[in-house]
């Protein structure tokens, strides 16, 4: 959220199953827990969370989990986005009753094209609806996966309609005209781009930090390419994080994220991905593991909490 | 559902609501009702439901309200896909407990693209955890929407593991040669192309009847159409039931259909669309009722229901 001069790294976290596909609530509370004390903050029920593989119900029982668990709700951001308003509404009613930092909203995915209009009567509605002064957006541009995406021109009416409330925007098109567009014509909101590697260019121009996948397996970093931004340490440390970034984004995501928590955090857990996606083969796995060896990827921290 | 050569038109029931956004059940009960009235059987929550745009909680109550008001459950198809696996089960295992006639399932459509292997997986798991004997499956392929097409290689494999289970397809790609590859490579399973408009070319080959939206408007002259082919009055009723659906085409689509049945019934109950869907304006309207009049859209039955 727009904090005046503090970026930050936020963790779309990975959701481990058990073997029956069902969430594992207690590996993903260590693993949040684990995220905040390398420095991060948590996006939960983002697209690398197979969010919209879970039930609305299991999003919900998993809030309730972390903040039984002591994980600080300030530290967490909600991905609250559905196809439907009434179930975006309630997951950010929930998110607000916990007191969790605010939510981040997918346009509604199913229909396309839909017309700015219909998005900002969409985005109207939901916010509305949750009446909250305490309501902290982030709006989702993901196009590659919604077919949808959050026009200039949406954003633009969003935070002139709602000026407290949408305070940021999530880019994870990796395309670059769209991230420098948000970033020259949104300066009074936080824009995150999803991808590390794109901080030397993203910084310059205002960016808020980074909500990036794999922050899950290198949180410290990344926050250490924060940190050392405009210092002389920055070139090293970030073309470090960028390299061990270049590795994983040769493989399929999330089951390539899955693999490298599995290999480091409690096995079985993390090996398992819901359907419609796949888990990486034995052979693909072994040459993700090589070429990160060879990229450096650190695990600082790792004996915290390690199975 | 595979029931020999008895051919049928389902109609994706459009869905009424209030001025405050929420189904009016009322108002859905009554239009299934005349649409059985007419020889249509029921596919509820397809895409011109607005299906995706309804909670998970929305649709069981609908299902409740049907069944309580004495609609057949065996005329009801029920449209149970989402992109989450456990809300997917929950709706198969409702119709099924209703006594609903089958289920109508989207593939999951957040990621893209997925494998065949990930699809087959995700349906063999709703198949396996829903562990019905009378549970029949229709498969929905609609690219355009989804991003993820259920593929011949996907159709074939769960033909052969589910023989009873998986029956048929629904077509609503648009594209011919979908449609026809179906038709050709399933002789066992029931095809339903989405348009009356493509009977002629479709009957030939097999095909089940079809599940079109325009059944909303005019389900009799498609079950008139489907009871005449093979006699000497088929081009014409044919004709003229393509020429409505010729217009109607024009227009966007669920949009269009509500200001049709708002002219006809009810009036502000049918105008509403959930967004990020948007109302057709006033001279898009007022242009739609002209050329429907040229085409001679008729409201056999009317009288039953009307206002």
């Amino acid at each position: 959220m727009r904090v005046g001069s503090c970026r930050k790294v936020l963790a779309p976290v990975a959701t481990p199953f058990t073997s029956e596909l069902m969430v594992n609530l207690n590996a993903f509370v260590d693993h949040c827990k684990w995220l905040v004390g390398q420095g991060t903050g948590l996006a939960v029920f983002g697209t690398n969370s197979e969010a919209s593989s879970l039930s609305v119900a299991e999003r919900m029982a998993v809030l309730d989990a972390l903040v039984e668990s002591n994980v600080d709700p300030k530290k967490v951001v909600v991905g609250a986005g559905t196809c439907s308003l009434p179930e975006t509404v309630g997951l950010c009613r929930k998110a607000m009753a916990l007191g969790c930092a605010g939510v981040l909203l997918l346009p509604p995915f199913y229909y396309k094209p839909v017309s700015d209009d219909g998005l900002v009567e969409y985005f109207s509605r939901v916010i509305d609806a949750v009446s909250a002064a305490e309501l902290r957006v982030l709006l989702y541009h993901i196009p590659q996966f919604t077919g949808v995406p959050v026009t200039l021109g949406v954003v633009s009416r969003l935070v002139r309609a709602y000026p407290t409330a949408v305070v940021g925007i999530k880019d994870s098109s990796g395309q670059w005209n769209d991230t420098s567009a948000f970033l020259s014509e949104f300066p009074e909101i936080d824009v995150f781009p999803s991808s590390e590697a794109l901080l030397p260019r993203a910084l310059p121009l205002g960016a808020a930090g980074c909500i990036s996948a794999t922050a899950n397996i290198q949180p410290r970093a990344i926050v250490d390419a924060l940190k050392a931004y405009d210092t002389p340490r920055y070139g090293e440390v970030q073309q470090s994080a960028s390299a061990v970034r270049g590795v994983v984004q040769r493989y399929p995501m999330i089951p390539a994220l899955k693999a490298i928590l599995a290999r480091h955090f409690r096995g079985g857990v993390w090996s398992t991905v819901r359907p419609p996606l796949v888990a990486l083969d034995e052979e693909r796995t072994r040459s993700l593991y090589a070429e990160l060896d060879q990229a450096g990827l650190a695990w600082p921290g790792l004996e915290e909490v390690a199975a």
